[in-house]
């Protein structure tokens, strides 16, 4: 697993799709030397041909099927409505013991559709990087992205022991801290750490701009006092999200409908003038924000250190 | 209004409150020269006693009305439900021609408690500057925090012209720009771009925390999924918000019907898996956020440029 022989972890690893997370793969693994050659593929000739400029890999296809051959670790980075069909292109042309992983934002549903493509004497190790901007395509990527973030790994009963340490030291190797969850259990906890909050981003800038045919460009003008942080989220890729909100369905609605309520309750103080529970309410998030800055999951300079 | 002369734009300036807007506009005037002499008022003394420490104003005292003394130009920066009282401290002692000034995020209920008690001679004009952090107390104050955002003053029926164009250029010379407006229309546009905001942002984290029950310290540890953004505006002043949603109760209300209509729109989508209208709803997101970022009120740094 260690570098000390020289010898790249993997000799071959192949990245199916060269968004964010597939070029920001790539360049961790240069710069970490974790791959003997890296192949890219992509469904768009753009960014194909993008991601042969800034030189994503050696060997890039239209043809995930082409670009598996040989490989030693195969990652997923495509939206989640996508990975069976991808799952059925290469699962004849994995090579014996190569390890096959995915970075989608929900683990349940990536199971179902990719499972039962992936042969006999391959590993399919599903995982999740929780890291990630708002950006998109293949000049988002950066070698710092996985950086103290968490990865967290759902291993399917039965997997492959040595698989699982490879991979995870692979993630080690790229500065992130891994984590192993059940599937339903990771869906659960990222729907409301970040499936819910993009949500709800979302919707507040649909609200506003509504809102927009009113009052001009004020909303834009005036989006420091608030606004503005919401835009970020509400600002990812849509392909993506939309197929984490179809993929997550029972979650995000169980959550949603907690949110709602407790979105009622704070209506229902502000129409009756309750400030002492205005007050308690807002007096523990703050808490929560402390904690998160002390965990080292977030800076503690005003604004977030915007200029 | 220019300090062609060298002659400070104000000869005594009160600051009743040194919060982050009091003690940011400490920094700012004497970075500019703008006043000959500040005066401070707050109700602490632990407030007053770090506020001598860090040089914020000359004079420094817990009697809001013996600030004001002398005071060519007053700035209320208190929470919005305290201003009623400074105001009626202060008023007996304003000296003739004296500006008043608030800073609070409401602009109606403000006028309605405050104007009754300013007397003829002085002159108040109610204003508010879009700017802030999650931080508060008068350590967390710094020169630039008005640079280019929007200073919006709404005027009363027959102020007098001169004392507006004086406190017009006032906010220019601390870097901001400066809009006139209805109170009513400022307080519906405050309530998209800040009150909402801050109110979604303030529930998400409840709705979370309740969760933390279940899922212990995850909610934290994972919260680079997206969580962390809403945590920022979660963590603000809870004395100030609270005040704000009691004195901008309508508009809030309306506009959380709005927000809550929208969401049942995105769950139902979720619900019966109608994928064309989400990506719809998403893509038109990413527009607005361009929009923020071309009007210098964001940063196009990915994840806001944090390390």
């Amino acid at each position: 697993m260690e570098k000390a022989d020289n010898k790249p972890m993997f000799s071959k690893v192949a990245l199916i799709g060269l968004g964010l997370i597939g070029s920001s793969l790539s360049h961790v693994m240069r710069r970490e030397g974790l791959a003997g050659t890296i192949s890219g593929a992509a469904r768009s000739q753009a960014t194909l041909k993008r991601a042969a400029e800034l030189g994503l890999a050696g060997e890039l296809t239209q043809d995930a099927g082409a670009a598996v051959e040989d490989a030693d670790l195969v990652f997923l980075n495509v939206p989640v409505g996508a990975m069976g069909a991808v799952a059925k292109a290469i699962g004849p042309r994995l090579k014996k013991g190569a390890i096959v992983t995915d970075v989608g934002s929900v683990k349940a549903a990536v199971i179902r559709d990719v499972a039962p493509h992936i042969p006999e004497g391959a590993h399919f190790i599903p995982g999740h990087p929780v890291a990630g901007t708002e950006q998109s395509g293949p000049d988002s990527g950066f070698a710092e992205l996985f950086e103290n973030r968490w990865c967290i790994l759902t291993p399917l009963e039965g997997s492959d022991e040595a698989a699982v340490k490879k991979l995870e030291a692979f993630w080690k190797a790229v500065g992130s801290n891994v984590d192993f969850m059940d599937p339903e259990h990771h869906d659960l906890v990222l729907g409301i750490t970040s499936h819910l909050p993009h949500l709800i981003a979302y919707n507040i800038v649909t609200t506003a701009a509504d809102l927009e045919e009113i009052l001009g460009k004020e909303i834009i003008k005036y989006s420091a006092g608030g606004f503005r942080d919401f835009t970020r989220l509400a600002a990812s890729d849509p392909t993506m999200w939309r197929d984490v909100f179809l993929n997550n369905r029972e979650a995000v609605l169980e959550l949603l409908g907690r949110f709602s309520e407790d979105l009622s309750a704070l209506q229902r103080a502000i129409r009756w003038g309750d400030g002492e529970k205005l007050f308690d309410l807002f007096s523990r998030s703050r808490k929560v924000r402390r904690e998160i800055i002390d965990a080292g999951q977030d800076t503690d300079a005003p604004n977030f250190g915007r200029k």
